[in-house]
């Protein structure tokens, strides 16, 4: 086992700033070695508060350092693909921010690129690391409900992106399902082979400027035949919200409690409970595990736990359902 | 206000012995002076225990019973569209089960004949008068969660009808849907205009020779131009389980906390509440409040709280679910 | 089975007029003959309102009526040893709300009496029929924890009585936690044989001149050596509430979620359920059913579910309990 | 700021272990230097597993390490008071595990010593970075109650310690309810003047020989004349169970949903979720930022959040619980 990854974090907007205080010292074996921004007064000012000993906008630098091992990329969705090639030429590890790219091509030149080279290739799927849905795929695993029959998430958004996101976030499907379309991969252990997305604007007219839409459902089919359903949305006014649910020949299983601080103040207004703020509360622990496991599987040696594939296939899918919500019919997916 | 109103159960199956029941004593202003059923002996052992003077298998002879006020009919739906016109003529009001036919046409004959006659004739949704959901409609309507934005409820059953059942029971659309059908225009206080239903077999292989499936998905768009969906299943193996759900531009409201008993368990499984077993323990309020209101109404004089109007509309919106899934199209419903 | 049981409600306050609004008409056997309420016009009113033969201010009418089966005593609690003793000696059926009398010469007397004239008295301790007690009772005797080991009782109101009420209503362990005490024997099925009593003026500093308090903690010592606490008061500004719990050798069991309408909003707040703002929204069910059974019972001839012994015993531990307070030390009950 | 702490831990047992493993590599700025045990192999085992330069059974050693800042303190309670005073003798600042030493001399002289040397001394009460409580005493704080009148909390353990602990724990108001005075002053934010402490034997007879008991009720008074109760118990074999309210003019406020994992099942059983096993699942985020903010407060200098004068008070006030049940009597207690 190695003592040390020595990493650099490429990106310091809300996310990489918080995924680059993770690496400043709360990550055991990791060593942050440099921070990279646009910006220059961003990454200094990070590196002089977190004691990092390079800060740049010299990407180019901070991938040809001799002693860096991984790259953490939370740039722009559009930045991807080239950042994680030039990485990988660099014989750098990778941790790429969801979703891989925008581009199925790209993501497929990805994959094929890590699969001839062997690089070491995560992608941020950090649900997959929440404590709660971990549970509920091993309760799955273990045959808690029986065979899984029906899939079920939600997730909704405070509000809409601004402008300038939704520009290049990709549409809904590929901005928000691409999670639950993973979720639905990692909690039932099997492809989607169908998606009807249906859907529409109920709120936020001036997204139809963006071809856009702030209300979706997505039916899907799996391989085996069993069905499921994704709701997303961008109105939510009452905080961050994302539910699971298996139901399965002997019982359903939930995850989503929507509970905050494990607190209830009773009034005349009633019994209260607060909820998540946004899904960096909501998804704080998750956040943190995945670069720990991130870490550790750098030290030990160990293929990651989220693959380049897992990305691809998360995106075929959000690109599905975006042409099934265009053409008004369900898509198949072939694998 | 009129002090007694003599009322006659048609029909003692498991729902109609129950409202029987009710009626046997529990609804202030209720006579039951007969019970009916094709099965003599159920009526005749009801009648001596529960000491109504007549117990019969001729409908007829209870219909044209001079001080006979109004008639419950609790049989088979095939049988409801006769026996209503049989009532009506007979000068009867009337509270006849959901659904009100399985037929578009019989409810548009029921529903010119209600209008040409002003008959008294209610339809049973029950789930109007369930507390928790008439909590949400005030909410709603309060302005509690803003302008309304998207509906959603789920109604699972803990598995499929008989064989025999299933034969007349008109698809799960017709079957299930149809109560959260009326749930949409009862907490929306608007139209849907647009359904869209998907579904298919995900556990009861035999009910492809029924033509019919155990889980379905419709998407709903209303005439504002809300949208929402209904899921209706067949597979809930854990007990009868009905949610709602409608999110607003300033919050979200739920029903459905699936808890039986006010009562928690810990032990070295957890923490564990009882579930609903079935429609009559999770609606018992909601039976009991609808028989109320239905005598109450009928004492005061005033038109019935659920209409023929819903009860065709309902119908319609389930045949063109039904209609939607079968040409996997989305299907348009004209008012 | 006897077809009907004529009965008169006498006290027509807040909960008398609750009671009397069940017998008319929604108590299956019962027949409400007479109102009776020392101003002639609530009587009056009640009576046409609900179509009730007599409504009186004269007790004695109404008892020495040759066709009244049982007399309702829901009047204030210093007449309530006089009316069943009348009721009892005009050889009447007796349903007396809870405490059977301040007096525990009084109820001792009644006991006597009752013992001796094998009249019918039932006590209205009412959450011996609320639903969630009662399945918590069935659990714990079907061994669902184990053996008991812990009794936990709290019962908080929104706020004090009236100080014309407080004259009488025998300060806060007789008035309050009686009803606590007939939980511990209901729940536990023993007796208890020691109490503790503690407590103070958190708030309301009025209570002093009455010589009670408004926040009490009893601990509880049972005959087989188990323990317990109430804890009671009268300060809870969010609403009424009631829990309690049962910690056996393998699980603890607890009721009072203290959710009124089975809705949750979520908005900005957080995520919202309304509280019950009354004993009489909380024991809604409970009131309803300890008199459906009252008159079940008297129609099959069988003895009460809830005896002048159930009363006397709350009523004695009350005592003490009050006696433990006031003189700082436990003190024992025997039996 | 100072960039790293350079510490050791102090007693590897499973508090000890958990203790170091987050002080090797989780905490910003900390860097373990050294663990001791008085078994070698303990030592030895975690020094290689986690790179740690030193391990051994010699203290003094530990203590007189010219670059070591900060003793982490994990040993059995009997041993507290020599090693801080110790440490403090070597300069090094102090966290010390709960409770801070069984003698109130001892504690009297550790608050005494600190005073005069102005070192710096940490007391291990997590609970106090428990994001609940922290949450709860924040909205205490800013109203959301009104002005609190009462403090209840309940710690009950899954069973009883084993003999070789009891003999040295301090019995249950010392060892268990250490921590709800701790939490009554910090929720609170006044001084309990007064503990009546009841209890005894309700499942554990062999505690008898330990003059020890399982269950354990101790009523409060605080300097201002509000009230409250902590009931503590050694009998949940359902799980690690702590809760906490407080009452207030306008509301009550509570922690403790007692929910592990944020998942749910539902079967044939009911609805589950499951508990948490132990102190150390249920305070794991508590144990972990009770730690950072040990190291970032000395980083930046300031003085410890949970005081010596705060050990010395929850012991004080433990002790006179303890002489209050011997005594059966209430106890004052003067600061």
């Amino acid at each position: 086992m190695r003592e040390k990854i020595h990493c650099a974090v490429i990106g310091l907007g809300r996310l990489g700033w918080s995924h680059a205080e993770y690496f400043a010292g709360r990550i055991p074996g990791a060593h942050l070695l440099a921070v990279a921004d646009v910006i220059e007064d961003r990454a200094v000012t990070f590196a002089q508060q977190y004691g990092v000993p390079i800060a740049t906008t010299d990407i180019e630098k901070v991938l040809s350092h001799p002693e860096m091992d991984a790259a953490v990329i939370v740039t722009p969705t559009v930045t991807h693909a080239s950042l994680i090639q030039a990485a990988i030429a660099a014989n750098k590890a990778v941790f790429v921010e969801k979703p891989m790219t925008h581009s199925l091509e790209e993501a497929a030149a990805i994959t094929r690129l890590v699969e001839a080279t062997h690089a070491y290739c995560q992608i941020g799927f950090m649900r997959r690391f929440d404590p709660s849905y971990r549970a509920m795929r091993e309760q799955i695993h273990n045959g808690a409900i029986g065979k899984p029959l029906y899939f079920k998430t939600l997730s909704r958004d405070p509000g809409c992106p601004p402008r300038s996101y939704l520009q290049e976030s990709g549409r809904i499907f590929v901005d928000m399902s691409v999670h639950d379309f993973d979720m639905a991969r990692f909690l039932m252990d099997e492809e989607i082979v169908e998606v009807t997305a249906l859907g529409g604007i109920v709120h936020n007219e001036f997204l139809r400027s963006h071809d856009d839409i702030d209300q979706a459902l997505t039916f899907v089919r799996f391989a085996s035949g069993t069905l499921g359903d994704i709701e997303n949305s961008r109105i939510a006014g009452y905080g961050y919200d994302t539910r699971a649910e298996v139901v399965g020949t002997t019982g359903t299983i939930q995850a989503g409690a929507l509970t905050y601080h494990d607190i209830r103040m009773f009034n005349s207004r009633g019994s209260t409970s607060d909820l998540f703020p946004g899904f960096l509360e909501r998804f704080a622990d998750a956040y943190y595990l995945e670069l720990v496991d991130f870490i550790d599987r750098l030290r030990r040696g160990l293929p990651p736990a989220v693959t380049v594939e897992d990305g691809y296939k998360a995106l075929a899918l959000a690109m599905a359902a975006t042409q099934s919500y265009d053409e008004k019919r369900p898509v198949q997916v072939k694998w």
